[in-house]
């Protein structure tokens, strides 16, 4: 087992990473404080694990263990899906002593955690990831939330967990597709600060694809190693600060799931084809050279990701969505770019709007000539 | 003009109380760090105070200001109308530097405060509060939120303001009941901790109802000096904090909110009834004598306020819903009690539950015999 830690101060916690960490109980037990548990999870994941991890909580005798299984899928990751965690806690009496424990991926992982940070005004909260996506990105660093149906991820809370325990055997029943969008954002670790973990990534894309144990411990390790020294970095994403170049791509990407319809496309995809829109946009700059955006749209593809936006995306639909992205600041739109050799990017708004533009129209007129998704 | 300082470090914030502050623009504008401000207010407010306070904002011409006008009411304090904000601040595109301003009475400010701690997962906040109960409660220290059908500020968050600004001329549009209700909190103060100041309101009671503005700003500085010196030892209501003091009477009290249906009784209403069973179940418990007893009786009443339940609620209601107060810790009730003289309160779990009974069957059977509300 690995330990990768969180330093966040009095709110610092461990990320425990190996293969079947669900069957040491104690590794959670050990980070509940009270005496009851509310596992939250969906309809995929509670067939599969749901019972194994009550069996590892309910081990010792000390907890009593409920759950709340939602239906799955980012188009459930809303208010009105959220209130069921809600209603289920009241329901069943849970007091501020209770703990949100988050069985799943990101949607998952999110809407627990904004639950747990609003129930009675913020209670303990746990994650227990099992997809790729969740493992190196999601439960790590206490962005929770849901969707608006007018933008990603608007409404939310900055909370962290008690600890996140990852149990690399669950990747064994992920759909390929789901393996794929997660290592999205193991590349994007690479391409913001991790020149030789991006090369590690272009040598290793076959045995991550193949699930070959030692390579995808070792892929979501270095991730968290990454994700963990951003966020104690940064906590709360300041407009100065690093936090924000975790969201590579997701401007563009965000804008894909947004328009498309949450679900359609899932989030990893969509970051996908918003880093190579990201790299197009950065090489249109001259802030790095071509044979980088060649290496970026080559792994995206040996991962089986898109690189290009769904055909049915306009250019003014992109722009309307990116206009209420988060990193909007006073009005002007900031994104995350590529700058230097591999490794180096920078926040700014500071680029020629005409560039973009020629992205948006390059991107969209690709998409509709050649649809890839 | 009054200022109280709240100290929470760097999330410090006057209070400023004074007649006609809100002709004094610049107090608001210079806690303003953005160029754009949403004032929420309800449909009773916005017709007597919204253009003044737009009017306020817009001197010197450097901000842009919108509104969102919510229903007037406690049943009112819902996800589903907090919603509206978050649509509001969406469709018109209001980035992070955005700041929400509450205008109006303790569920304008309490939606406000919670809508603004999750929007883009937090942006600044200002209360402008307009009734008694928001001025010398509600709208200092944090607590922002809405109701749950089962149960009152089920979620929410802390979530500080960057400044309270209590104009005392706002009072004379107060309904008498809403002023009676506010007083309920003001009392709350003497009996848990300022013995001096409730017997100031024994010998000015006449002069409050009457709104004599210098005794109204008496009451509410007094009790914003009060309010402020507990949330800064206390900001978090942890479980062996002052913080949960400022909940006395509101254990019964909101179970009578949440037992009528919200918005039947006011908030302060419920608190003047649990108060009185608070003082009652400390009497029954030796805890206090029957003379306190029964000045807290004589001062609710010469303030207009109930001092028993609706005739409605029976005992296996309040037992219920008094189970999921969030007081209630690894399944034990606590309650603010009084005990020793006056200006003196515990917190605790440890009492005869055999005596609550009493005081449930006490205050239902009389509640039915003489139907006070």
């Amino acid at each position: 087992m690995k330990t990768v830690e969180v330093d966040l101060g009095d709110r610092s916690y461990p990320i425990y990473i190996g293969a079947g960490l669900l069957n040491q109980g104690e590794l959670l037990r050990k980070h509940i404080p009270g005496k009851r548990v509310l596992i939250v999870t969906n309809e995929t994941i509670a067939p599969l694990y749901l019972e194994r991890v009550r069996a590892a909580l309910l081990e010792g005798g000390k907890l009593q263990v409920d759950e709340v299984v939602l239906p799955d899928g980012e188009e459930y990751k809303s208010m009105e899906v959220l209130g069921k965690v809600w209603d289920k806690a009241l329901e069943s009496r849970m007091d501020r002593g209770v703990t949100f424990l988050a069985l799943g991926g990101g949607v998952v992982g999110d809407m627990t955690g904004f639950a747990a940070a609003c129930y009675q005004r913020g209670v303990h909260f746990v994650q227990v990831p099992t997809t790729v996506m969740a493992q190196v990105d999601s439960s790590v660093g206490g962005k929770t939330g849901v969707n608006h149906p007018l933008g990603k991820n608007m409404i939310g809370a900055f909370y962290q967990p008690r600890v996140v325990l990852v149990d690399t055997d669950t990747l064994a029943t992920l759909p390929d597709r789901e393996l794929a969008s997660g290592i999205s954002e193991v590349i994007k670790y690479g391409l913001i600060r991790d020149a030789p973990f991006f090369e590690w990534l272009e040598a290793n894309m076959d045995r991550l694809l193949a699930r070959d144990p030692e390579a995808i411990a070792y892929a979501v390790e270095r991730s968290c190693i990454n994700k963990a020294e951003v966020v104690a970095a940064d906590e709360r994403e300041s407009s100065e600060g690093v936090r924000a170049t975790l969201n590579l791509g997701h401007t563009f990407g965000h804008a894909i799931e947004t328009g498309t319809g949450y679900g359609v496309w899932l989030h990893g995809e969509a970051v996908a084809a918003g880093t190579v829109m990201a790299a197009d946009l950065s090489y249109r700059l001259g802030w790095i050279d071509k044979s980088l955006h060649d290496r970026i749209v080559a792994l995206m593809q040996r991962a089986r990701l898109p690189v290009l936006p769904p055909a049915s995306m306009t250019t003014e639909q992109f722009r309307s969505l990116m206009a209420v992205d988060k990193k909007v600041l006073a009005g002007k739109l900031r994104l995350i770019l590529l700058r230097g050799p591999l490794g180096n990017c920078v926040v700014t708004g500071d680029f020629d709007p005409a560039k973009l533009e020629e992205t948006l129209a390059h991107f969209t007129t690709a998409a509709q000539a050649q649809p890839k998704h």
